[in-house]
């Protein structure tokens, strides 16, 4: 693990930042493959996006793109997660006395994912924590992230690999760390994030790569109906790729067609975990 | 301002906290009066809830109590915060490799609240920010604030003293800093939490105090209407007491005679700021 704060090769960090004290910031979690961040450009517009909804003023560009850089100079592969923060501040949630947004760059080890995950697929569940709808906080990759940390908990406790997360209208939203797409009569069909969710950035790349390959696409409302009725489903991530479901609340599924496809198409273009 | 982190006195926090990724912890504001921690006792126990709702180990309470002692030492007022985090920890939602809880403890001077607040009340608006819905979070004083701090952010672009916010049924739930409470045909009425908002320390007391006072008191669902139809409206949090309401979206009014009633009650229970 390696960290750059502000620039600074540090571990610590101003214990005054609303980070810390309201989850206030927006964050990034960025592949590192053959020396290269994947997908960065994407990743620090949607970064500039969450802060914009957030109305934080961005990091510039360039000195974002300049401390990736340095963090990963001479490391062929990894995670680089970024965080930005509002700055540090007194207390109160106000905002006037805040400083400059703070910049967290972190390098990871990357986690070995069992190679049986891509071939065989993963088992999903249900979770009971629901997503709380709110639509000036949907799509963004921000900082308030306890209802994920309460899902995956009941995850673990089941040992399943991935939890499926509803909201309170009994709409399926996503994954914990991931976005859902089903595959049914043909179609993909991925969950509609207008009210909770996050825009994964895989989900953009698979969606756009399922257009040119003349799938038809559909971004709209799913209920738990459609998931146990879909002939495939499958979950993704900016570090994970796709990974094909091979089990969803106890029902079998089989890593099928139009999964295999597009997971080709996504080692076509370098994913290379996704070449099975 | 004064910092104790895990006991130790220190201004920075291990960057891999997940209180800065998550907001994966719970905190507590309290007012330093005369050399004393006031409702530490329920302060403690309410943090001690949380963590429990969270499955956060909860810090002994006499570690927590010895640290507050040793922060506050030799200083007669002021704003003790506490924040208590589920640790540090690698990348990602999993919490099995998380260190023991994070305690960072902070002293700050007390904000001077102008005296016509309490005199002759505050300013309050409606925010467009809504509050997300969750059975899961609701109640619970954690980290998660950033629906706060957006909405606090529309108060402040209007001047308001504190902005009202309502989740997407249109339900009135709290300030972004308090609880509110309205008069209404001599009941007191303060909004149900089960599905967001915070149970404030200061909201137990009143309402507490309500009924050793032989007022008719309901927590029960509570809309703009209702609120608009009030005859007196107050608002309250641990470190103000009660803050009357002169201005509601527009609308006058005054600070009448159960809230100054109730604000007579809380300062002979020593909280000296409502006295007016």
């Amino acid at each position: 693990m390696r960290w750059l704060i502000n620039g600074k090769s540090a571990v610590q960090l101003d214990a005054a930042d609303r980070g810390l004290h309201y989850g206030d910031g927006v964050f990034e979690t960025m592949a590192l493959r053959d020396g290269i961040v994947r997908f960065h450009e994407r990743h620090l517009r949607r970064l500039a996006y969450g802060c914009e909804r957030l109305r934080i003023e961005p990091p510039p560009q360039g000195t974002l793109e300049r401390e990736i850089a340095e963090l990963t100079a001479g490391t062929p592969s990894g995670v680089v997660k970024l965080v930005v923060t509002r700055g540090t501040a007194g207390r109160g949630y106000g905002t006037r006395r805040t400083s400059a947004p703070t910049r967290v760059l972190s390098l990871h080890d990357d986690r070995v994912t069992p190679a049986s995950f891509y071939r065989h697929g993963v088992r999903l569940r249900f979770c009971t924590t629901q997503l709380g709808r709110n639509r000036a906080l949907a799509g963004v990759k921000h900082l308030n992230r306890l209802e994920q940390v309460l899902a995956r908990l009941e995850a673990d406790d089941d040992q399943a690999d991935e939890g499926l997360m509803l909201d309170e209208t009994g709409r399926v939203i996503s994954g914990t760390m991931t976005n859902l797409f089903l595959v049914r009569g043909g179609s993909l069909i991925t969950p509609a994030l207008e009210d909770c969710g996050v825009e994964g950035i895989m989900r953009g790349v698979v969606l756009e790569s399922a257009v040119s390959a003349g799938f038809e696409t559909r971004i709209c409302d799913v209920r738990r109906d459609d998931v146990e009725a879909a002939q495939e489903l499958f979950v993704t991530n900016a570090l994970i790729g796709i990974w094909p479901v091979r089990v969803c609340a106890g029902h079998p599924l089989e890593p099928g067609t139009v999964t295999r496809n597009l997971m080709d198409r996504l080692a076509a273009q370098g994913l290379r975990e996704c070449a099975v």
